[in-house]
């Protein structure tokens, strides 16, 4: 592994002023960061002044589902949430997805554009098996060394309503899945209990992570979140259970958005927002003040649920920042530490985000403030992914 | 003025096959559209199959506000409606706004974006007094023949509330301005009758336009809606009055939009959406079916109301789309349709659009639709205005 010095960047260290500084990465680290460091022998990159920031987690997409690089597929999928999944299975086979090929194109904008760690939920269901997930390491595998890609064994067609399932949740993660998924265990799979009972069962035998989709409005997606909160604390799962989506807790009155964001935090379970179309966002600064943890992602990408989506990380933040509508630079930083830290966090990764001993997962850009790069979404002139330069000027390096 | 042959685009005419086509454009208009067009002498432009939209028209920005291509300045203010107004008033001489060159460089960036037509609403109280007007005509001056520019004499700071207001938006209008703008008759300047008893008067004095910000929620903006289309009637101002922003509108249950919408139609007031932060959108899907004109804009472009904003028209018809959840490519074309024809309409404009005829304002993308172009947001490869290619590669052409 090659060292590397960057020399005068402004490396974004939440909490601490934005200094102009050197950081030497060694070994796939950030050895040192301070003015005018030295280092003999090693290539140096001078960043001008460039804002340097931890590489970006997207912890919800759908790399199995994506269309992209492909030809346009003009959406059919309606607006219900079960004609949507069975519009998704049923063109699979036509559109030949999964498709490593789409789904490795798609990582490689993802990559260019600052990405370092992705979450994918993968279907799985008795129509598709395990193709997805098989789909997906290959592309994954495309890009070794440029983007960490961990999956969710996903039953999007349900799970106590889809028989045969569970089963292959349970082989995807015998074979090495890193987290098992659910998806509205009340509204779509009509068994809370059940599901719950399914899921955390596998979760406690293989050592799984927990990542459940929750679309579920109003009361009932909130006494969803209690049901997970509450398995959680009984399981000792803290730290290792993730609500998607959680539409419930954006629409909710501010006084009970507090009391779930202290009951997130207490337990350990986190929430992920990616600001889908009109779909209530879950509110950044409620979650920050009660120090729950909370991450972003793109969710699907031009793929048969959506035509929208560009896999553009940054660009995510920025809009996840707009609907939440964070004005102030230090309320706008709530949302890029979300899309980088809170998604370190979700993933369990310890070592993520800037400084000594950090893995040198990095973006450089040219903005005044974190704010602004958050507002203005520019090229990413650097990112590297384990001290390696992988993009240059949104273009992969190699 | 020089004639220009467009070869191999793709002309996007809604209703109309997406054929591959030439466009012959003589005197600053489409003269004929077809298959393998003659024209002796006259420069040729391959578009090797690009799509060709009309100019994005913006019925909606600040272009007297906007610190673009100025320093960052942090968002300071607040939440509050009042709060914001008394801002970004208090802050102006401090950061020297209104200042032609941020209005001027915006514009650029519009250009190069593809729009064809601005509407900018311009503060007028009696501590800025017109020299908003006089910065943004020096900066419409300066791209002269690249895009037009019409104002809105706008009371930012409320008309019945603040004494003084009124009669310089008279002076305003006999100077030229076209439209007189209004903003939450009752909400804000508490006084709805009154608000509007000025502004119908002086747009009826001056053959004026009307356009009316209006971020009254619930049944207060509905009531307003009717007041408004009351007095349209009333004066035989249809089709010169615009409602914008219509928050309550997005908001309203789905039989009360329908009923409104056709209300609209019938009293020939359109309405403008933004899709700004996480306000309510004015429903595309209802508009149409009603037939009511509905138009966009970018609304406040890094200012000291909003740090976000890029002045790109496409990217807002997209967002408008996203947030409206256009799925199918047919509902994402109304999208399309509002920031181009919809804006047409609202500027007055009968000659905007692709067709014999039509003023030659166009854009060209790399696209396979005009929904993948709505949802993908390409660079614009050739702007044209009045014939005349402005921008190319989104870049300012000179």
């Amino acid at each position: 592994m090659t060292d590397l010095l960057l020399r005068d960047g402004r490396p974004w260290m939440p909490g601490q002023p934005l200094d102009t500084a050197d950081l030497l990465l060694r070994d796939g680290r950030i050895a040192q960061i301070g003015a005018n460091l030295e280092a003999a022998g090693v290539e140096t990159l001078d960043l001008d002044g460039a804002l340097v920031l931890p590489g970006f987690v997207d912890t919800h997409c759908h790399l199995d589902k994506t269309l992209w690089s492909g030809p346009w597929v003009p959406n059919t999928g309606g607006r219900s949430l079960a004609g949507r999944i069975a519009n998704g299975e049923n063109r699979r086979a036509e559109l030949g997805i999964p498709r490593a090929d789409y789904s490795a194109a798609l990582l490689a904008t993802m990559i260019a554009g600052g990405t370092a760690h992705v979450r994918s939920h993968i279907d799985i269901d008795p129509s598709v098996g395990l193709a997805g997930v098989e789909a997906v390491r290959t592309a994954a595998e495309r890009h070794r060394g440029r983007v960490d890609v961990e999956l969710v064994a996903f039953p999007q067609g349900g799970l106590v309503r889809r028989p045969g399932t569970a089963e292959l949740l349970d082989e995807a993660l015998s074979g090495g899945v890193e987290v098992v998924g659910g998806i509205d265990p009340a509204g779509f799979d009509g068994d809370p209990t059940g599901q719950l009972d399914i899921i955390f069962g596998l979760a406690e035998r293989h050592g799984a992570k927990i990542d459940i989709h929750l679309h579920d409005g109003g009361s009932l997606g909130a006494w969803e979140f209690e049901l997970i909160i509450e398995r959680t604390k009984a399981t000792g799962l803290g730290g290792r259970v993730t609500i998607s989506h959680a539409y419930a807790m954006g629409a909710l009155p501010a006084d009970e958005q507090r009391r779930i964001a202290d009951r997130l935090a207490e337990a350990g379970v986190a929430m992920v927002t990616c600001a889908v179309g009109d779909a209530p966002v879950v509110p950044l600064r409620v979650m920050h003040a009660a120090g729950a943890t909370l991450a972003l992602g793109n969710d699907g990408i031009r793929d048969l649920w959506t035509p929208y989506g560009d896999g553009d990380m940054l660009r995510r933040i920025g809009t996840v920042a707009f609907r939440d509508r964070l004005l102030a630079d230090e309320e706008i930083e709530l949302a890029l530490t979300a899309g980088t830290l809170g998604g370190a966090r979700v993933l369990g990764l310890t070592d993520h985000g800037i400084g000594v001993g950090g893995r040198a997962d990095l973006v450089t850009v040219d903005a005044a403030t974190p704010a602004a790069a958050v507002v203005g979404v520019p090229t990413r002139k650097l990112v590297l992914k384990g001290g390696r330069v992988v993009a240059r000027d949104g273009q992969l390096a190699d």
